[in-house]
């Protein structure tokens, strides 16, 4: 079953809000097996819809509307359709009821323009709406089959999960699972991860395989369909092991994870301490840090040195050091790292010192970052950065490098 | 002119990312008085592509595609339209060039697969990419216009408008001007803003006045239409002005900026430094400060004290005070922040400790905070906070009431 996804509603087409909708249904539609080739988005112009609808109609055997359900002259979603395939509009009885009670709990008039909203093609299976007063629907006529959905994901979301999503799959004959996991991967770069896996990407077909790149990272998708849950996830197990086989010292975690996450997580659970000096990043690896729960059984503090007098006064570098090779440079973070875990007594610290731009520093170019790792019983370590990019993003993979480089060094103790 | 926007990525039809791009040009169109009808979205297949451009041909005068541009054999995008409309792909030396300098500068060998993004359309106008590698580009064809923009919003926003909302400002005629202006309050509920200016939202045609809430905050976006550039500005001003009016005490700053943004534009302008002790924000308050270019001039550093050790032994608070009152007290908020104005001698210091939850800590609810605030020559003051939401939202949260405060301090001492 290939189904089209259409949001109605002028206020997309200005901007002023994001189709959220489509990505939402998009990835419970891919759960269930059904294929998505397009997103629409039409404004409230009843010609524009039915033309949408009639292009809609050649290529997808279901179509889900969101928007355009509601009380005002604007919403016309229900009645374009009703007209174009040649079905009734009539009232609904309980959602007449519910929105009369939810006129009575909040103490305000109802006024005639909501009763509208009752209104739903004759023949249809009425889709509840338990968060706001338009109900949903879901018709076959001319072999198609047509859902219609409220606009605000706050009603939408909770329709589709309770009661769209079974209608659709009580229609479907077989239901062919779509398993999916996505490899998160760090320094390396996409073309290169590419390169290492070509034949696998150039042979997908089930599982497929997808790369996406962003903020310095990329991530391989592994996409399975079979009718056997199990089944499925063994084939997307194997791709998996042959990917990682290859390419696994970049791997550092699955789907929504972040790398400061599974670092926090990874400390946690061998119980290893550890502290933070940060300049250029001024306090992002820390905040990151501790956007983990429970970090604080690891997480002995940090200090933010982004002037040279706290690195020298706080992290107690040596004058010398700043006069002789400057702050960004290997000696300032090797010190700074070596410095901040005796002074927090921790089993690891990271150290960052660089220039975040957009100008130079000490005529260093923006970009140039410094990172030191010390750890309790091994040689201090500085790794060096050159970064392209906004200061925004050299912050932000600067401290995806520190938790690499961590990462890295924790996994080589083990 | 009508323009048709065509999002290309099977991502997006998977639900694995939003199209935000639509959004953003949607946005920007309207501003220039370009009309949006339709937003499509489609996979990475070529054959769907195409028909998907010949639809829209039908309906639209300029063509806005994103996505595709990359170097994988995933991205088909310029290959599809330069074979549909019959042109030949050439490399573009500039293109080239920038992305072999990209990977020197990162120390990377380059593959061949990244040459492919220097292929651009014989004949168009070359949009160069200042934050990635596929350049953009705009062309006239069958007497449309077709603009191709990457995919990663971090390239897309820049590009358009450092380059193709000027390309296309020059394509129009005459061009109805629509200037917005938002502006930002905190430290009053959405509700409670709109009782104070209900009757202009209740009057507004133009200039339209849309309130939208969110993160703690609540905005004010004042949009007016006329096609002199000055009327508009005119009229949005004075429609400014009443509302400031009635609630300037809440509001911080116009458009994109944040609240710890103009705290750092304005130690910076008075030339007021700044230290910090963070223990429930982790380096929030920090990281969002040191965002802001330049801020090294007033930002001393701070302390990450999160264990109630490194608040001890860094910041000195007293032993009895953490025994007696608890981490999250006034009293602790006044020690930290009295102590690290004085181990820094900075004019100004805040300190953050409290619950950020999920759980309780030391009896006390998640979203119970202090924030304390010392100035150089003034009593040292400490304020209580009780947040509701998630961790994530009480430590954004508190950040933003720190520098409210601090904010509020600073306008007193005007």
């Amino acid at each position: 079953m290939n189904a089209e996804i259409i949001a109605v509603g002028s206020e997309l087409l200005l901007g002023q809000i994001t189709n959220t909708n489509a990505q939402f249904l998009s990835h419970h539609l891919a759960e269930i097996g059904i294929n998505v080739y397009y997103h629409t988005v039409v404004g409230d112009n009843h010609k524009r819809l039915i033309e949408v609808v009639k292009e809609a109609e050649k290529r997808a055997d279901l179509l889900i509307f969101t928007g355009g359900l509601g009380p005002t002259k604007d919403d016309l979603t229900k009645e374009a359709i009703a007209e174009h395939i040649g079905n009734e509009l009539e009232y609904n009885e309980v959602a007449l009821k519910s929105i009369e009670a939810y006129f009575a709990k909040v103490n305000r008039t109802m006024t005639e323009n909501n009763k509208k909203q009752a209104l739903v093609m004759s023949g249809s299976k009425v889709l509840p709406n338990d968060h706001g007063m338009a109900p949903g629907m879901l018709l076959k006529a001319n072999n198609k089959q047509y859902m219609l959905l409220p606009g605000p994901p706050k009603e939408m979301q909770p329709m589709f999960l309770t009661y769209g999503k079974n209608e659709l799959i009580q229609l479907l004959e077989k239901v062919e699972r779509i398993e999916s996991r996505v490899l998160r991967f760090f320094g390396i770069g996409e073309s290169a991860l590419e390169v290492e896996v070509e034949d696998l990407l150039l042979n997908q077909q089930n599982p497929t395989i997808a790369p996406l790149a962003g903020d310095g990272e990329v991530t391989l998708r592994i996409t399975a369909k079979h009718e056997s849950e199990e089944v499925a996830l063994q084939m997307i197990q194997e791709v998996e092991d042959e990917i990682l086989r290859r390419v696994g010292q970049y791997f550092y975690g699955y789907d929504q994870t972040t790398i400061a996450e599974e670092l926090a997580e990874l400390l946690k659970e061998r119980n290893l301490s550890i502290a933070v000096a940060e300049s250029l990043t001024g306090g992002l690896f820390q905040s990151e840090l501790t956007a983990v729960k429970g970090v604080s059984a690891i997480f002995k503090g940090g200090i933010v040195c982004y002037s040279n007098d706290a690195k020298k006064q706080l992290v107690k570098v040596k004058k010398e050091t700043i006069d002789t090779y400057g702050a960004v440079s290997e000696q300032c973070a090797l010190e700074l790292a070596e410095n901040t875990r005796a002074i927090f007594d921790s089993d690891f610290s990271l150290s960052f010192t660089g220039v975040a731009g957009p100008d130079e520093m000490d005529g260093q170019a923006p970009g140039t970052v410094w990172i030191g790792l010390a750890e309790r019983f091994q040689k201090t370590k500085a790794y060096k950065l050159n970064l392209v990019g906004s200061r925004a993003g050299v912050r932000k993979r600067s401290v995806k490098y520190g938790c690499h480089y961590l990462l890295h060094a924790l996994n080589q103790n083990e």
